[in-house]
């Protein structure tokens, strides 16, 4: 359960409170502010502020004075014109700001994507809660005998046990070690930004995470992919509903030309140009390595497959 | 005159349908919302859209649930301790996107602070308008003997009447010829993007600029400062006025510590040590260049002198 | 002619005095240090520093301790798969530092690239050269008519000399009256700094412009296209050629993959597949606007066509 | 012991190879390369690559052909001055690529610096390393009474026994189960992407991290001050001493005006301005705060008080 009592007070008071505003405001991402969507056993995503709409984009691109007087099937093909072409500055124009709970080890991935603002619950300057991700049984995977950086079948029977005995066990217990080391009962008590070093990184952190658009469907682009790991990709998809429902019309060119689409080499463009034309090209007179080939089979064989 | 009636139309369409938000909304902005402000001859500066208020940043700080229930003196406090101790990313949780209409020659300047969104009027794609930035006769000054990169006084008599004369007429014939070129009457019609590059610099361009608050913070002390170059400093001064009526807690901060403020050296700071305890510092016995211990004299003597 | 007889006495200077270093270097760029490679009329491309080369891509990748012992080609393989699965940080691991002279209505589409170091001669302190540029007749193109931002079949006659007489004698006046108002012979003399709003677009600037590789390939990738508007293209042609040098792994696969390559959309996946299983599709059969259908067709009849 | 007997091999035949360049070379570098320099109990800092010197900022500022025929004690006074004035660009110019042995709780303080480019050991893919931070007996501080996010004094006695033995005993327990999760010995083995979240913060990692020297000095100020804490300030200390010898120039500027000077608000000038002409200043009459009073008094008193 991630929200205490006094948490989802403080959220129904945002909600019941609305506001006069001569902004763009976006119906469908009204619906979701400050709601808390769960992801993971402990962790959530909150929107907690947005600017921009679809129209928002055109009108930017448009650099216009208004919201324009062109039809929202115009202000589509746009959308999917610039997204097709590669405009990126009409994108950034619209921005969001989430309230992230996730543990640190999907915080450390996440942060890698640096074109954003963060601010993160200070563990030098607060506790930090009792708050460990342990996976569901159907999530504990064995490394992938295939792929160096992917997972294999789920792991069953006594092992899986004993690795989710293993992770309760020994969170609990560093967690045990870090309230005893900062206690101030009886003994001096630890300095919280050196007992915070004992935690592993299945514990719980926060963060306010701020992005513009076009910088969120890159991290999108990238985290709610198959080959991201699960652990992040959950929060990706809770962020893909939201912008479906803040910008449906970029969202959905995203889907066609980023989710959907694919990149080709020149090697891939010159294969099915030959193939069209009726030639059985085979790996060996693909000029591609085999590993290139596979993937680009995949391709062609499509997400089904 | 920056506007047509049709803009002003669009305008006053975008202020006439309040709608309801569960946003933060700042009541100081929203009376400013879409309003051209007049700068320099043909420019303006227009608020498009804005994110978060006083109360966002101490929110993002905490990185809380709520708007909390801290008393507006807290936050005031937390705010100045933040800018006190160079704290950024609270700042970075607000955004402003602004409709900016500038000389091109100020653009240039501007866009040297490169971490903000940008769509500028394209003139590969549209005709620009006949609009020229010619200084007001008290605005005309002759180069500084002192400073390279500085202004003496202002011309005078005939002078500055040929440099106005100049200015005008040279605009005008640029503007004309590239009519000229582009025309398809009984002609080709010159590209675009190619006749463009005979406008001069004074030509009005305009553009989406979209900044966060901290970063427009530091692009206001760089150019709200006295050895801006006037024409960027009227821009730089014109938001300021709009930073005070949507976060007026950070803009007194910012104004005590930044604009009012001053940086030193450690050999100033050694200085005023020695002095405070009666030594006569001079610039031989300071350690200081003669430009530093100018600078430094000017300081201790404080604005008004 | 770009380089005064001063100017190449430093440049002769830089190349005549070998160092020693226990860095990595790029013998191929050592060849190009400090040169100027001419571009347009008046303008070059000059490289002043680099860091890293291909091995140092895969040092980073693999975070290790020496250059690795890994052969030529497996790192080879390695760049080509952190090409094609948009890794980009190992390519963030090389830099380079360019000297750039380019007319100014150039310099404004280049700087809208904001990820980069950059470093203009400032008209504010200095003054100008008088040097402009003029198109080569076979340049100078007509609007096309199909195309907003595009270029249509090259101007004749009549047309194609008014425009070069235009373009020359404008500058050439804008300039003289430049000089005539910041002299200071028997008068004030006008600031640089409001002087310069009288040069046209085509006056040539210079800057020093600092990027790394995986966002100057970025860069390249848009201005080195077709799309680009020539007077920008033939800059991103002489810079791809120095990177060929350079780093000449990274190069090969940046071709294949994104210079060469293509992005799909789902569409034209899908479009793809049942065209490759024998059906006949049609614009209409594809889902796609006619826009998106006449490029789909482009890519399908491949470069040549 | 940081580095393997294999390690260091690649890192003497690095050192044992000079190469001839063109380019810029700082001598006082070129001695630090690729040479760990031991951090902490099992971290160290390495320099990888840099480009540029302290020439290298003039010639940029002055976007000059060659190195220039200034003499040093020119380009000190232009560095001085730069610095002064807050430009930032010239000192972008320059670029240092580190490799970089850390605990993680410190990596999670330096990758909030977000303008740097940085290569991590991946977890995903590889096995950490049995190593952990352990800190000294003398620096086991205790949480300070006085101020949220610092420390106190030593822990001594029983106290400081039991917070030793618990550090290492919850990572040694952590990393036999980690490694016991992962084996693939009689059992399927748990991916290495899910069996890292069982190790603590104060497990080392690894990585390249590259920055120019502008954003470099940001992060000195900020982590080479009293405040930061102990663990990421030693590491800003060894690249202290790295810059010094590198940019010897831009290093002193750097501590006169950023590490020795100080930034005043306009309250604290107008108190020193009034002080100096003989008024005895209270908090009540300087119109700061007590937490302002007292940092201000600090400054006044200097850093030897």
């Amino acid at each position: 359960m991630p929200l205490s009592p006094e948490q989802q007070a403080e959220i129904d008071a945002e909600r019941a409170a609305p506001r006069e505003t001569l902004r763009a405001t976006a119906p469908g991402m009204e619906r979701h502010l400050y709601t808390a969507i769960p992801v993971l056993d402990h962790g959530f995503v909150r929107v907690v502020d947005y600017m921009g709409d679809d129209a928002a984009i055109c009108q930017a691109a448009r650099v216009s004075y208004g919201r324009g007087t062109k039809s929202v099937s115009n202000d589509e093909g746009l959308i999917r014109y610039l997204m097709r072409h590669w405009h990126s500055t009409p994108f950034e124009m619209c921005e969001i700001k989430l309230h992230v709970k996730l543990p640190i080890f999907v915080a450390r991935q996440w942060i890698r994507h640096r074109t954003a603002n963060v601010n993160e619950y200070s563990a030098r300057y607060s506790i930090l809660d009792r708050e460990f991700y342990v996976p569901e049984p159907e999530h504990l995977a064995a490394q992938s005998a295939l792929n160096h950086q992917g997972r294999g079948e789920t792991l069953s029977g006594a092992e899986a046990d004993r690795v989710l005995r293993i992770l309760r066990d020994d969170a609990g217990s560093a967690y045990d070690h870090y309230a005893e080391m900062i206690s101030t009962e009886g003994q001096q008590g630890l300095a919280r930004e050196l007992a915070r070093m004992n935690l592993p990184a299945n514990i719980y952190t926060q963060w306010y995470w701020k992005v513009d658009l076009h910088n969120l469907l890159h991290f999108l682009r990238l985290r709610a992919d198959t080959h991201a790991q699960y652990e992040i990709r959950v929060y990706a998809d809770a962020i893909c509903d939201l912008v479906r429902d803040w910008v449906p019309a970029a969202y959905a060119a995203f889907e066609d030309y980023r989710l959907g689409g694919a990149q080709l080499s020149g090697k891939g463009m010159d294969c099915i140009r030959r193939m069209l034309k009726g030639e059985a090209v085979t790996q060996e007179s693909s000029g591609m390595s085999k590993g290139e080939w596979r993937e680009f089979q995949a391709l062609l064989d499509g997400p089904s497959a």
